[in-house]
């Protein structure tokens, strides 16, 4: 008996995660990965649900420990993963967030603007497999969707992918939404392969409609939680003023760090320099920042970054209507008036914008259920199905934010 | 029907936490509450339990619904507390960490020397009083038992009190380790009041030891657990690293925060100034001066902070006898080679320490059980029970910490 | 300090249940009462989802428990409930099942027909409170809804009473089927009195959407699962073929209890002697009949008896067409070479059926959402929700179910 | 891609169980193998805690469930378990307690004398065998110790088997005594095989010493909990006044069942006819013959029967010492003249006993802890272990029961 160095770690989502593999263990080391630990998974819902404080590498891991039972699951219906590919897939999962800067999706287009994270994501794990003798060669292929067996890509990346399987059970877990609750466990029992698809098996048509359910209700209890909305654009709101009012000997601007640079002189070719820097980039530098922002004087920025410190963020209301110009006006006169500010800078204290969810989306990706005849229906075509073609359109909301 | 302003809050350990209280909605609303949020109730333990991120505030909020749980519980078997005393013990409750500082314990000794955070606790609570016109004076007698009830100051100090209560279900909610859950509602539903004490029914007893068993646990599993030390002295090191080579102009240690008054010109005395300052700091500013300082030309500063980010840590160990000093010549002695480093700067990379713990400290505070009779005796006195004299000394380990 | 009687009784669903009143101890302690200890809650559910085993006696603990979680909650909001209303609505839901006989609803209809549950527990509720010097009057008037406050009545029997509540969240725990698992706390949270009518805040929208489709999710992979609705059809059809052959003086179908006087000489009307007789029979009392059947000489009986036993139950489908008639015609004449039996008794092996189960029904109770302006909504038209007015209509799917 | 039979079932403790061997399919499917659905795995706690009700069947389904994860652990650390062995010992967990009679070890000394259970498995294994043409054989070798792997013996029976490790994990979760979870899980990833023998490695030390603190924690709180044994005595008391009356031409003592047997002209052979029997038998049965002898004309036998139906049970304690012979002859004294029963019989109303726990016995098996030095030592023999060789001696109490 030969034991290989094995690893577990505790999670409070699904008891423990094993590492069993070397180039596991190597991604894990690296200090990439090891920044994912300073990045919150949900930005500032925290601020609405205190326990929402878990980071993007717990995600990943649990990401990860649901691809290991995935391919433990289809290897026992009969359908060939070899060593490699399962390998090569678990790399793929851990490593499809690691393009992601500080405070994710709340600052995505505002840090690095024209660069999708995904894309980051794929940059940087080039990055990585060049100093790794090309280790990671099968998991780009697989992450890139280029390699011969597409259900390899659609565990990673599609409707029933591990990356929603885990963030909807983790961000409801650590939330404590349990609506968002969904059956992970079951939903991977039921998947299945076949023509190189991945699909789900008859039975399992209740739990993906509880998935899809659970997805919409996380949207709107959660990340789209009027009140989240609202801290995260405050966040956006402090960025843009600090873009503005930019200069490059202004030292009450400058921070410590890389943040310095992405507001100030980077363009928007990301090209090796720009990567590392953004490599060094984590939620601390962000919120050290507003720290050290909140006694600017600029005056607006200062407010702006006080409230969010303490927590007195944008009044905000979400509603099925476009709201009011007229109304819109007036919130802009009483906001210029109470806060003495130049109108022109009105809009960093009240606005209004779109937010939009889709319960199901038909285009791209489907959720296709493979029947014991044989035959092959979406989801959204099944007669009584909950999710129907109706339903299946993006619900659009409008929001308004404004500082009282 | 006229309702009071109320509010509920997803709690991923309890559920829905009730604020329900002018007073307590003021508390919440302070900024030196918000400053909670941003400091890590577990330090770094998170380096070793991923999950283990929740907040301060999370957890003292979980304290106060605890409290809350456990007035309604005496209440119900006909303990007398009034409105006004039950507003109090649970602003207490709320207040009681007020005073921790950045990675609480794991930075107590070494950034503001000679001040206990609950002595700290107490400053901040007056400092709050005086700006809320006596609001907070019964909780502060509450807090300091110096209220004619002392069973209410035992609900926030004592061997069964709602802060261990909850650090215990909660860190070992996050931290996934189940070997710490506690049966919180039923110690809550034991709990007795007699001579204005507070005391446990005699058939709590199993799930009392049940709790000093659990807490045993998170000791050695977590808290104490050796590569949490690591990581937590590691940080103690790059503190005291930066005390020494402090000089008033060197730029490369500045990091913008009251970080650097309390590194720099801060002795020990206290005052509002200084508190003010005290208020002011949180994880952030910790992480942020280690990125900073990973930069410093300072060869041990900056290697120590490097390893803390990319969480190459110390190899530690933990054992029941005291290392050899022949042994941690050896060691020292091979850091000293491997690093390059001046011999008399070893203690920054090896060395050794002591850790401990008691299972039941039978001195200050006591579980005292009741019996049906009338009966009281302490747990530890009680027939075949789990936790005996012999038991309740401390247990004393030794650690060892090295850089490779 | 002077303590009530007062016990606490451990339930895994919700942790612990307390009993504090004279009156509800009185129910509790009753033979009645207790003999819903020996009815399980779900039948014969338990030979598909073997933990679903519990009694009709937690359900109606548990349900009791959720009603003084909401009898708080409505006061903490200012609804006024005098003492009196509180236990009286806590004796209704303590006995709004205790009329329930023998596998509950299995069986309903083949054991006293025409005579329904909900009928049979006002009449021993009647019975109840005969002896009870009119304890019970006002628990009556509100379980029948002559009381003058509804909203009473309607957390006993409405959308969102706390028997719905209960069943679905112990039957989902139970069972271990995660879809239907509900928020049970948050809508007792969000539950509010207008007009002395039940309703739910506006942000309980999500978790009222949640429970019913988890309440339809519960239906489908649950209460009508096809092998479930196998086996108890199969112990209908037990004692549909027990009433066919039944002669008095046929020793080998007596079963030395009160069944032997329901599938005799009972005819329809429940006297005080037939009521006190009901009120004897449990689950053994049938799975004893059916041990004793198991070797009775009619071919039929001792078939189905034991097939039952061992759980060799009927094949059986779902689908949402009719069954063809030919298709059953051709599996009738197979059952009857199969079994060698009369074909007049084909029916026994062979049928076919409906089930049905509608997501909300709007006409007779409605789930009304009370908006902060004051507006009041019922909850299928509102905008963009899940549940819609086409969702509402019932589904009706059809079953066939085969001996082979 | 070909697809082996599969089934999953729902657990509410572990989630799902997967069955993927013909030979697991045709143990499950067996007659005497889904007897056990009609045995609750504990007894009478249900008169204590409600929740209690599961099933020896669902009970050796999650040993079943522990095993094949114990299994896949272990082969993953590089023991080498063969197919055939592997499925082997899964059928042996499942079938550890076929030999369970009706409320199992309440009534295992009373209606089978001097035959115990696990004997009686084996007497079972080996009849259901012979009709498996010896497929069994593997299991029945590990079963008895006669295999060349004693480490596969001991997963089925040992001081950490999988049969212990579920009936905690279940027997917690299904009564709501939380005291009783342990992390079976950890202790799952701990295990390890040395020299052919079942060990644990040195990181799993709290986990066992957490377990064997919540096996001492439920035999007081739950399978000695005073009333339960009042409520298992009085079975038993039953019982024995049915022996002493018994006469054959008694037809108010016959239940149409095996117990007519049993409780009459059986002696102490279990031949195979008696096996048979023995087979048919369930707690349907009981209960059944305990309404049925609730009318019967012996004062004694019927007085119990409608005490223990309506669960007016003894007035029991359970204390250190053993009870005052005075103080017991003046409660039989009492019993005799308020039931107005002959003398001779007052053993029936008022009794004493002893009950015993061990926390850990350091005599027959031990609990071997592997070093990663390679050094093994008992548990008991660690430094500052909880469990030290003091606590090990059994816990003696004694108990006394009165009717009153």
């Amino acid at each position: 008996m030969k034991a290989t160095k094995r690893k577990i770690i505790n999670d409070p989502v699904y008891g423990f995660i094993t590492i069993n593999h070397p180039l596991i263990f190597a991604i894990l080391a690296h200090p990439y990965y090891q920044r994912l630990r300073r990045i919150h998974q949900m930005a500032l819902a925290q601020l609405v649900y205190p326990g929402a404080v878990h980071s993007r590498l717990l995600h990943s891991l649990g990401a990860y420990h649901l691809m290991c039972n995935a391919v433990a699951e289809l290897r026992d219906k009969g359908v060939e993963i070899s060593e490699e590919e399962s390998v090569a897939v678990k790399a793929a999962i851990l490593l499809h967030d690691i393009g992601h800067g500080p405070y994710s999706h709340a600052l995505e287009q505002v840090l690095v603007q024209g660069v999708h994270h995904e894309q980051l994501s794929l940059q940087i794990m080039q990055e990585m497999n060049a100093h790794m003798n090309g280790d990671l060669d099968l998991a780009i292929q697989i992450f890139t969707n280029q390699y011969s067996k597409p259900f390899l890509h659609q565990l990673i990346s599609g409707q029933l992918d591990m990356d929603r399987m885990d963030y909807l059970s983790r961000d409801s877990f650590f939330s404590g939404v349990t609506e968002g609750v969904i059956g992970y466990d079951r939903i991977l029992k039921m998947l299945v392969v076949h023509n190189d698809e991945l699909m789900v098996e008859e039975k399992g048509i209740y739990s993906v409609e509880k998935f899809l359910v659970a997805r919409r209700q996380m949207y709107w209890q959660v990340y789209l939680h009027k009140t989240v909305l609202a801290a995260e654009k405050m966040l956006v709101k402090i960025l843009e003023r600090v873009r503005e009012i930019y200069q490059l000997n202004d030292e009450g601007l400058k921070t410590q760090s890389a943040l310095d640079f992405f507001l100030g002189e980077f363009k928007t070719e990301m090209n090796l320099d720009a990567l590392e820097k953004f490599c060094s980039l984590d939620d601390h530098d962000v919120m050290h920042a507003v720290k050290v922002w909140s006694k600017h004087p600029d005056k607006i920025l200062a407010l702006l970054c006080n409230r969010l410190l303490n927590r007195q963020l944008y009044r905000s209301r979400i509603q099925a209507e476009e709201f009011d110009s007229q109304y819109l006006k007036e919130k802009e006169e009483e906001a210029i008036r109470q806060f003495h500010i130049d109108p022109a800078d009105v809009r960093y204290l009240c606005f209004t914008g779109e937010a939009s969810n889709t319960l199901y989306q038909t285009k791209d990706e489907r959720i296709n259920i493979l029947f014991k005849d044989g035959l092959i229906k979406d989801i959204s075509l099944i007669d009584n199905a909950l999710i129907q073609q109706k339903l299946s359109a993006p619900v659009k909301k409008f929001y308004i934010c404004l500082l009282t």
